[in-house]
């Protein structure tokens, strides 16, 4: 319970914004300790909701209720603190990937060092190292599939690790050509939605895309390294453009070389296969999960020789 | 050349029967030494065109020319000669998978081994070895993929491979339906085609189709052996029928469980994928190849930095 | 009214189940005497929603109202009362089709006599006998068309009906081959769904289906009966497979035989029609139906000239 | 053999018109003795490809070669003789439909005997009089099916035939709309082509079609004969326009009363399985039809218990 | 505020009709002062929905309420009031084109008055003249684009606007055949609606349709005018019957003419841009509009560079 | 007629290269005197297929013909002549627009200087400027539209020309960006082709696309310029990316501003329409067209009113 007059500071997540026509309005907020409260912020103050703020407060009456009146609030990134604490905020109040994030870029870095054609590699390297850090936070989709943070480093690295088996069966593959266009497919999912957390498409994920994006970095970085009439940068390119295959699906073109090709088929098993994972993980054995979007709206039986 | 009046005997595919007002009929045969022949039959008898005999005849003259008069045929089925010798034969006369078959034939064992759900396993055991010498022979299709004697073990074989890379990234399946379905989803194809070499389909074939085919040999086997109302003798009779997915592929019913929907995807991408290969092989690199049918008649590019 | 202490005996349909923390819990009845009365069963009893029972019961108080406290309780199927007091039972507690069952039943055995065709007929009156009382019993669908009590009896019917007038325009059909596959078609449907009244679909039926259980049931039957290779046999399985005609409508083949399509196209005439024939009905002159499902969402005009 | 000087009277149909430099030009002629001939007329003169024309000519001689010169030719339309030498001609000529025209008359003008609304009546005997000759002669397609003289009345023949059953069946029918819709449905078929015999469409035929017109004749009958306001005339109308369904088929609206609904069932039904009927008849026993264009080329099976 | 004994005349349009056992019945009436009433009429008095008339009543007492008693009232189509009095009532109580009538009115004539060839002059404004008046009141369509007073002649102004541009680029369009064609390719939407007041489809407009009975009308206007064999009078019937291309659009042919083409895309580009504009008005600069229904539920970005 | 040893100097299209032992090639060569000329080339030089050269040679006897034996051959490019013969000499070799270069150019640089808007000025004079030449040379497509030397700004120039019609209409349009996005929205065609003559398309063409070239020009011009994060350059390089629509036209996103949709209506019209004019163009009056591919292979009526 909190007492009138008391300091309260606390880590929490804005839920909504009120009107009012006091010089303090109120904003809904749940914070670290599960609490739902009440905070009033000064008319020329701003906060967006589905952001962490630390909030440093004192409990005042108001009406019949209880109050937090805020001193002083500060955004999660710019707050001085270890990355461990800044994590399991962000773990605590967002849906997160099932993943061991560092496991993961153990992985991927391994692959990375694992090119060796030097005109892939240093592709590779220059965007990876340019973008790690949205990399591993945001999602791969607002909705759909691996629409949580790190969404987007979870889907790249099962496709990684798909891909292995696939060098097994058909030996033509170029195995670099492959894991680094596996690698930038998608990167430029982090400038189609406007954060990591609670993602909304921007006007211009909207208008332009991370597909045509994705080829304009390409481009961009190619020149820059003075590659931009390799055949490389060419296929990396295509590889990006060419990854949903075409039509409803918004490539403008269908893979032309077996690398695209394959690059697609994962991409698309991948994406369908871990949200049908997560729904059998929600129903009890014996039954049907719900109707999956993704699936063609179909609901699949959890059958009973389910691994547990 | 040919000496009229000598014996000549060998074996050799009939290319071709022609009609004839004389009371021995000529036909052309392609013979193990890559000799074009003229062989007389006797009205009475009969053979079938793309099939291999070992004839016995001697050579005679006839208008201006040599031909030879048969005294005996016999079907190379029927020949009491070792397997090797008969594989050869095969080899030489027909389209080959481009496969160690025996390599194949000890993979596949050593995974239905692996097999630990009695059901499952005594149910693919039992299928497995009643068609076994077929299933090493017959093409997977008489166009499209895998067109080629030893065909269908191949696609098989390819598939089991790459089940492997998927359990360890959706640990979710269950190995042992993934791979029992795998073995069995095309398994009817040997009763869809009227023989393993220049394959046609039957009317069967043409009426019932190796889905329903394949539905009903898993009713009728697990009946047999008791099995009629399991959970996996359930789950493999949809596993086969699904496995094309649906609509205008021929599967009644959709994938409604993940193992299903696996081996659909891994069906589907070997079907394509293993074409891709082959026409890639026809082509110099910097080309694209011809129009490929199974890909949407589109034309790959082999790039330049295909492996060799 | 009920009177507490005495004794009311009585055929009800379950409506519901409700959870109490008492020994017995309260389910809601729908009786012969179209009363809504709540059921107090001992807790280790169980009753299935839908289904209708005999109670004996003793009216109780409980808490401010009246309940009746079950003694006895039997599903109507294992009472021993005349079939006529079932059928009654039925009708009264169930949607029905609109149909005098004895009537159709007359009609249909009496077709079933005229098959010429020594083999067709014995397969029709093997299956028929052994599912005879479930075929006049089940659905034709849970939704869409002819989804109620003897749909499937009454859809069958119409459809041998509709048939006479085709023998007469297209003599070149077989008139027992059209008339066997009729009466065979969806015989299966009485194992998709899990009861006659109020059906859902069982798992199998979600994952089979009625036309690849219907393939089964040919092909073991006539395995049993020693047709296993008649072209009577294929036949008969082909039409079953192919009446949905293909493509987004479950059928692995496409009609390939002229009494296949002819029964495809009165299967669906007979789907539509019968709906479009109750949507009329209620309705007046003059003014459009609702919007019919079967109909691709297009509402009809029931016009001046209808027939009443 | 010709002789040269002789007069030559006969029946032919014209094959094929040849430009010369001379003042008579060549022609090749079939004639009713099945012979081919060269007939020469005068620069100044005209005939068409295939139309039957009554010549008298004399032979010539005409570089190594006899041709005949023709002194008069009159197209067979306008010859004063018997209408069933004309018939018997036309049926030489021509492909024909495979029935007694005067039995399916005398059974179309008695249904047409037994419509009792007075409305449908008058529209249907207006029309059905005012073009009863063509009616009989037109074919009901160019190509697809019953692309034959006397094709029209035959279709609509059968679908009168089908009907029968369906009113059996369907007591909410209207009995006379169905049949003045199927008289009427197709009539204007004869403004399509350019004539009976060797058809082509029209540019009124290709611009405006079969069913537009047959909507402007309804609407003008209706007009004439005092009905333009009445139910009748807006049900015809609409069985017209919707007999083909919808979408790409040509129809402007989708069916929306039962009648013409079940016009477009029949409709469809006799134009493909017509078509069938034709084809199995060209093939034996255990054998495949050729792909059929109205039956998405498909092939279908002439089975072993196929009537003979 | 009302005063019972009180007379008080005006305009209303009607809301809605409620039952009463009294022998007068309420209605909710919206009167010309924005005021909404309740009017009492004599029940055997009918007035319709969604009308607007001229009311003189009385105020009397009703339990505790103050309503309107009628003594008379008249529709407003049968006032004797000057023209502007009425379109202003009706701007007032019904949704309006954004337009000037009189300006597109004159541009409209002044179009008409230049089509030079005699047939499409004569056919253009004999159906002009019949149907003006409602042709300058209906709508476009009941929902979609241009649902509002006079859309029909909004749109057809702004297409004949659009076909000049067109007229310099493709020198080889006749233009009166594409202004008469446009003037009348909807002009029997007139027909297809109740009234042009909150119109809704009439039996016959959904049976038959505004395509069917403009091609009817041409046609009988056509045989009216001694035009019915010109090849004027076939081309605006195929323009009529061609302008919504095909397909599940409804016209039964697709535009086989260049001027029915360009009457075609000018259709479709009017009837989707207007409500984009409209759509567009409705956001601030920077933000998405709702999702759009006629292009394709998209939702479109107002930039910063939209015009004011 | 040529004479041995005599010297003859000439342009020539190169038709084809032939093989040859000696160490001289001999090449067929149309000249611009129409004759089909057999020039001999030093093994070591190289001459491309369907380009134009400058020959210097002489005539030698080889074997019973006369041969050109090639002294020198420059290709037209690097000839130093006045613009005007190269002009003339391409016209006369290759199929060339139905337009006056010089006219379109002035309307089109008219049009660039009317743009208001600084960046989109800047933006479209870049490009315009840094491509100007083969701007007026490359065709709009290989095949399907416009394809003939400088149909690509013949294309352009009649999309400026229709645009204007819109904006009286449409007062909502940014012009600017309209008319921008029309200058720049097929530019990089002139990438996607391997030469404006005889063009086929190049590997990079086929693999990323004029469209995804057109989006890294944008890109790469706006960041050369500072305009990397305006408004303006997201704008235009939408309308780049969405002019084909979408779905099965290459686009990877739809129009999402008004523009945008109005730019690909208008390049969907006249790349029909203007292929429309030519066919029309090749029939006479009264009859149909071939079959044309962009117009979904319909033929089109050449009627009797068309302008000559």
């Amino acid at each position: 319970m909190l007492e009138i007059g008391q300091t309260y500071n606390f880590y929490g997540k804005v839920l909504n914004l009120n009107d009012s026509t006091y010089d303090h309005y109120p904003i809904n907020v749940f914070s670290e300790d599960s609490e739902n409260l009440i905070v009033r912020l000064k008319k020329e103050e701003e906060v967006s909701v589905n952001k962490i703020y630390y909030f440093e407060t004192v409990a005042i009456a108001f009406k019949d209720k209880i109050h937090l009146e805020a001193k002083t609030h500060t955004i999660l990134g710019e707050m001085d603190i270890p990355e461990t604490k800044k994590e399991k905020l962000l773990k605590f109040f967002y849906h997160y990937a099932p993943i061991d994030t560092e496991a993961i870029r153990t992985d991927i870095e391994g692959i990375i060092k694992t090119i060796e054609n030097p005109v892939l590699k240093k592709m590779t390297e220059t965007i990876y190292d340019r973008f790690r850090e949205d990399f591993y936070l945001y999602p791969a989709a607002t909705k759909f599939h691996h629409a949580y943070i790190s969404g987007l480093a979870y889907h790249t690295h099962s496709m990684l690790m798909l891909a292995k088996g696939f060098f097994k069966v058909y030996s033509f593959l170029n195995e670099d050509l492959v894991n680094a266009g596996i690698i930038l497919h998608d990167i430029c999912k982090i400038f189609e939605f406007d954060s990591y957390e609670g993602s909304e498409y921007t006007i211009k994920g909207k208008l332009i895309g991370h597909i045509t994006m994705g080829a304009n970095l390409i481009d961009a970085v190619a020149t820059e390294l003075g590659f931009q009439d390799t055949e490389e940068a060419m296929l990396l390119e295509h590889i990006i453009i060419s990854h949903h295959y075409y039509g409803n699906f918004g490539s403008p073109r269908k893979p032309a070389i077996a690398e695209a090709l394959i690059i697609h088929f994962i991409d698309n098993i991948d994406s369908k296969t871990t949200v049908l994972g997560e729904e059998l993980n929600l129903v009890e054995t014996g039954h049907l999960t719900s109707s999956i979007g993704v699936l063609e709206r179909e609901r699949y039986y959890k059958h009973k020789l389910t691994n547990d």
